[in-house]
């Protein structure tokens, strides 16, 4: 796979001094991290990336001072230079149903917390369908009062309330389960998460419209694609943070994320916020759709498939450095990744250079919202040893990111959805990233 | 003008009842608003939108459902439904300097807070140039103890720091200056203002690094465009919030804001936050170039032109319902729109229907960034009465967005620049909506 823009930034390696541990725990300050991680005491007076010197003049005058430059457009592009920053692209069923699988966000080549919508997630179970808008009804019917459908058009002038949070689906990092780890960026491994700004009307708006009957308890959510997805969700997650999504990141959704109208429920797997949402029906029950039997349910040691994990776990992963870069220099360098939880606010995310015997806290960027992905860094001054990086992400509830080996424990061998086990990725004294499991 | 898909959201028009105000001090409150706006006390109940009541079935099978939809793509683009939302594009010098002149962000159809950054406004001199990263270097010289160029892979390497906040241009909304209110969308004319995610490394590190000498009080940063766009900033700004920009939005600066890297001076004129930034002097003083004294300088009663006025005034503009849209149908609407201080956040937008004569407290919506958009909203019973919306900003530092007449009265008739003065929309018995002067 084509290394990402990301592998320019990190340099070369020598020699490193072991991590020290403090006595206490195994744990290590932050302070420790930073001076002793190269066994020095004076880090931090360190040049971070060694900048030439430069004459006290201006260094000539660059071509693109010397010419006009090219109009405005209506709507802008990424520089060409840029290109290689892509989705990751994965149609396992080939040219019989291209639209089926998986096109990934390139995390690792990303910056912040919002995901561009350009290079939001995809995942799809028969393609994106084109939807008009004009022609398009969300209908809410089954045990209510009253069913109701509403055009598009209509849903545009409820009051409406916008939300930044992630979506993951709920296969994200299933490639962590193969027998071998994947030699893959960290976008093709874990990108199946993205972040946006979602603006759209509050589902108990329109439920209180429609009068919800005492017996309704769920509600059934299909999509109008090909595949009719279609997910059983209580009446109560509807009622709490449930929106019919209209903008995504400040303008109409992307067709890839169910254009004119989708269902977002924050924090519960992927494929349950329904894309292309054409109908909600009240039920006593859940429904058992094939697309939460067949699929998105977790098979168990004892034979039996385990039904509705719709909260998606704790997790962080690093994502500089990671697989595809190459460590170019000794020095001082930031260790950035990303952490989330379906359920809540991130609380804390320690970083090992050991794989896990010994951890230091990282800085949460602010703001932290709930259901939403944080970025973390820690400043770290690397000699050139090989190291073991992982990151450990806990929740404000308290749930703490499992290690592969106790995620795995938990299932049969064939299991491979809410995988949030901690990533571990090796530098090797020749400077290269590497996955491995531990 | 083309009116925007934002035009489809609003209903038509009755007669309306006169909204009453509160004997103390002309307000009214949020229940007032709603309920006595309609001359109705029940108005709660009335549903938003009058969706059709529908049979308690499937209303059939949409054709999307019936043929397998597109496969993913690398980089997704909006709908084609959405084509009619883009950037306005003014080019004033033709075919001569095409790519001098502004493209307004269409804030009119847009929902939430992010805009995003295909419909960033652009403010060129000299249009946009192509920079090859890898060729692109930032000089830090002048009164500094080491001179340095930093590559742009080596910025890569810094620690990041990321940051939600508007750019302005300082002649945002000049249309309003015109002798007649323009009858044309709320973008074209307050639509050079947009807010993004930012990430790179803080200013204050580079310099720590270069080692600013004492008597270096300013700064120069210079552009690598055809203009050679240049400003003075003091170095208390450098020092305090200012960035060196390499993300918007998770990705890679776009073309049109600085590509491969710009400087960002949170809540300043947005033409400070110099673009395809090349090169920063430490000065004693400022350096009065063309773009701070025959631009960006204000045309005084007395003669003089006033200098340096960095900081964005504040501001708010109702975007729905704006020029452009059409009531449609009376009943229940939200009154939405925009609002942001370059001195710090936003404490509290008011919205009046009587051309300022009583003002009704509007929900700002969580959460409030420092020098970022605010989406505040209100919902409002109409009846179609003649109404003359109006928004007030006030920000925690306690300033207040001043009418039309009081910002007009500072300056020398030809003044265009800083206007966060009161927009007022009024609404016709016909429903529509249009620009007044008041």
């Amino acid at each position: 796979m084509e290394a990402s823009e990301g592998q320019k930034r990190l340099p070369t390696v020598s020699a490193p001094t072991p991590i020290e541990q403090s006595r206490d725990r195994g744990q290590i300050d932050r302070r420790t991290f930073l001076t002793r991680s190269a066994g020095m005491a004076a880090a931090t007076a360190t040049a971070w990336a060694a900048p030439a010197a430069a004459a006290d003049a201006p260094a000539g005058v660059p071509p693109s001072m010397r010419t006009p430059g090219r109009p405005m457009s209506g709507y802008g592009q990424p520089s060409g230079f840029e290109k290689p920053v892509a989705r990751i692209v994965a149609a396992p069923y080939g040219a019989v149903a291209p639209g089926t699988g998986a096109a990934r966000t390139p995390i690792h080549a990303l910056e912040g917390t919002i995901t561009p919508s350009g290079l939001h997630f995809e995942r799809h179970h028969n393609g994106i369908p084109e939807i008009d808008p004009a022609a398009h009804q969300l209908l809410i019917h089954g045990l209510v009062g009253k069913p109701l459908a509403f055009t598009v058009q209509a849903l545009l002038r409820y009051p409406m309330t916008s939300r930044t949070c992630f979506i993951e689906c709920a296969g994200n990092s299933s490639l962590n389960t193969f027998l071998k780890p994947p030699q893959v960026p960290a976008g093709a491994i874990h990108g199946m998460v993205s972040c946006s700004e979602w603006s759209g009307v509050p589902l108990a708006v329109l439920l209180d419209e429609a009068g919800v009957d005492p017996r309704g308890r769920w509600l059934l959510a299909e999509g109008a694609d090909g595949a009719a997805m279609s997910r059983s969700v209580p009446l109560a997650k509807a009622l709490d943070d449930a929106m019919i999504a209209l903008y995504q990141n400040g303008e109409r959704l992307r067709p890839e994320q169910g254009y004119p109208v989708r269902l977002l429920l924050p924090g519960w797997e992927g494929n349950m916020s329904v894309k292309w949402l054409h109908r909600i029906k009240l039920t006593e029950g859940p429904m058992h759709t094939k697309d939460e039997t067949s699929k998105y349910s977790e098979p168990m040691p004892d034979g039996n498939a385990r039904q509705f994990t719709f909260e998606m776990g704790v997790k962080s992963v690093i994502t500089r450095p990671s697989v595809g870069m190459k460590m170019q220099a000794p020095g001082l360098h930031e260790i950035a990744g990303l952490a989330w939880s379906g359920a809540g606010k991130i609380r804390k995310v320690d970083v090992s250079l050991d794989g896990g015997m010994s951890w230091c806290e990282a800085v949460l960027q602010e703001p932290i919202f709930s259901k939403s992905l944080t970025r973390f860094r820690l400043p770290w001054e690397w000699n050139g040893a090989r190291v073991q990086l992982q990151s450990r992400a806990i929740d404000e509830k308290g749930n703490v990111q499992p290690t592969r080996a106790s995620w795995l424990a938990q299932y049969a061998p064939e299991q491979r959805y809410h995988n949030n086990s901690i990533q571990t990725w090796a530098i090797d004294a020749d400077g290269g990233v590497s996955n491995v499991y531990l």
